[in-house]
């Protein structure tokens, strides 16, 4: 039975949409595959892990679709593969055999395995959403990028390995730790909603931050008590939430630091890059030192074998000294992450957190914590 | 005492230059360094294996360099990493501390450790080349990248794991084997020479494809009963060979293979391409299948799921069919090292060697074995 005839281009999209959660290896094998299915006329295209579902849809105006109803469940890789490697705007046909599916394209064809449709674990349809927002892609997006490094990996702390997604007032705030320093950053909405925590997995995040583009372009957020759905250009996205407590952020925020000195983002960055490659690489710890005196800021690594690099910097700094050592990581991370051209540290001793912020911007704020070397 | 400051890049770039043969962890740590020295108001750099050196110097007119003569060593890695976290054009100094090398450049500084320059093993000199040649950069390079990917990995048989340079008559010769495919490629010397095998090692062999380029500057090959050693652009690398005796390469290629068939190489390299995404990938010989029948070449891969992909051909062939398979790495390694548009394959039957020639050019062959699926 022919299922479609597409060009390749047609096919490949929404393949490859799909594509980012389907794990490598599972114990179920029909995780591994792609949902294919006709629905209203439309090729719908759904994978899930489990934990995380995406559907997204070709425009099947250009595409020749079989009358008939049909699904099927065939390997995500093999056919992201197969379609692959076939050249841009060939014509590609789907057909189902007994029970295979057949890839056909010029000479070319290739006969899949493919699993009942029936099997597929669908995610149970939820009733009203609680809070429904709507904005930008490209605001969203950001959003996500400026605090999404700083969540917890495979913490025993589970509800550390996600990043909470919090609507108080007339925000919506991210926040995001993994206990030894936090992002958090905030957008105005147009309208004001009851509080309402809820934590993301990691895995989410990081597929949205993937597949939301940087477009004005808008995505609708609708909360659910035990799921979020995520829908944007041809793509929706629902993921289970993490139960849990997240931590009180506000209460590891330092809002009194006393000593504080702006300076240029990139040059900070680029300094600690350099030193770094005097750090030990092969620790999972790699320290860095910052003594700030009057008017310069010296960063400093060593290793175990006693080299040492030091890089200076000009500052408008004419507080107190402080001598304050960081992982370098946690540094690293929130300067990369960052595009504005200057940076705010704000610190009080060598014992206790440091806010870096954005001038002008008191939507983001990331606070760390040192450590002693 | 300051040894020297120059430009960046003119450091950057010897440093990478002999910076590929170092070994990332070895039992003598000085093999880890570069030996830096002035000589005869030249900034030379070198560092070795024991098995391979390269030696290269920098265009020391546009430095500043020392007065006293001076040869010190120093971390290859962290000296190229350090070069390269510099701006271009950045003006860099190295001076030497009691027991430390300094790099500086603006207000950044690094304290290197050193190792005694007389600690740094150098190879023993030769007397007189048994035979020195003199080609293009370019035309050895091609020569080396025909055969090289056939040269065998870790082999018992330690002289599979080079490549046979040979100088024959008018000819220079390469051939590689892994005892199931056979690279052989030649070239066309101005002089005669006495027969001379010399198999060189799998890593110079790579070092050379890498670091020479595709000009028509020469390359100097002098032969030792020991060594080789190669000079092209500001670089020396003198390798010691592997002895033993090569196989018999003569005896390996058939020559009366009368099945035979010319095709474009991209469209059968990409055929097999194409085929392979449903071959066993985690298996280590992934096979293939070959029917060539009357003007079709078809091309088959199934896997262990019963999947199976299919490509078919039009080929130029009116003689009896044969059903012949092949690891499919040995086909795709041999058309992808090619450049030519055709090329011919020469059968006898199932079970003996494919002959794979450049129609017109009788200085290339590649002879590959059947296997069973």
């Amino acid at each position: 039975m022919n299922l479609l005839k597409a060009n390749r281009d047609l096919l490949l999209k929404p393949v490859q949409m799909v594509s980012g959660i389907v794990e490598r290896r599972h114990t179920l094998p029909i995780l591994s595959n792609v949902l294919i299915k006709k629905e209203n006329g439309k090729i719908i295209f759904i994978t899930t892990d489990l934990e995380i579902e995406i559907e997204t849809s070709s425009q099947a105006s250009e595409m020749m679709i079989a009358e008939d109803f049909f699904a099927i469940t065939v390997s995500t890789k093999k056919l992201l593969d197969i379609l692959r490697t076939f050249p841009s705007n060939t014509e590609v046909a789907l057909i189902k055999l007994d029970n295979r599916l057949q890839v056909n394209a010029g000479k070319s064809r290739f006969n899949l395995q493919i699993l009942p449709a029936d099997d597929f674990p669908r995610m149970t349809k939820e009733d009203l959403p609680e809070i429904t927002l709507t904005l930008s892609q490209q605001k969203f997006k950001t959003l996500l990028h400026l605090v999404q490094y700083a969540v917890a990996q495979q913490d025993i702390r589970y509800y550390l390995n996600g990043l909470l997604l919090l609507v108080e007032d007339k925000f919506l705030k991210v926040i995001a730790t993994d206990g030894h320093r936090l992002g958090y950053a905030a957008i105005e909405l147009e309208d004001q909603w009851e509080r309402k925590e809820t934590i993301l997995s990691r895995k989410t995040v990081l597929e949205l931050a993937k597949l939301l583009d940087d477009s004005e372009k808008p995505v609708v957020i609708e909360i659910f008590s035990k799921k979020v759905r995520f829908a944007f250009s041809d793509v929706v996205l629902v993921s289970k939430v993490i139960e849990g407590k997240f931590p009180d952020f506000k209460r590891a925020i330092p809002e009194n630091n006393t000593k504080q000195f702006s300076i240029n983002r990139q040059n900070f960055l680029q300094g600690l890059q350099r030193v770094a490659i005097l750090s030990n690489a092969n620790e999972k710890f790699r320290g860095v030192r910052l003594i700030i005196s009057n008017g310069v800021l010296s960063i400093i690594c060593k290793n175990s074998e006693q080299e040492e690099a030091q890089e200076d910097l000009e500052i408008d700094y004419h507080q107190d000294a402080i001598d304050i050592s960081f992982n370098i990581t946690y540094l690293l991370d929130v300067l990369t992450n960052l595009t504005s051209e200057n940076i705010q540290c704000a610190f009080e001793n060598a014992n206790s957190s440091t806010l870096i912020t954005v001038p002008g911007d008191e939507h983001f704020k990331y606070v760390v914590m040192p450590m002693r070397l």
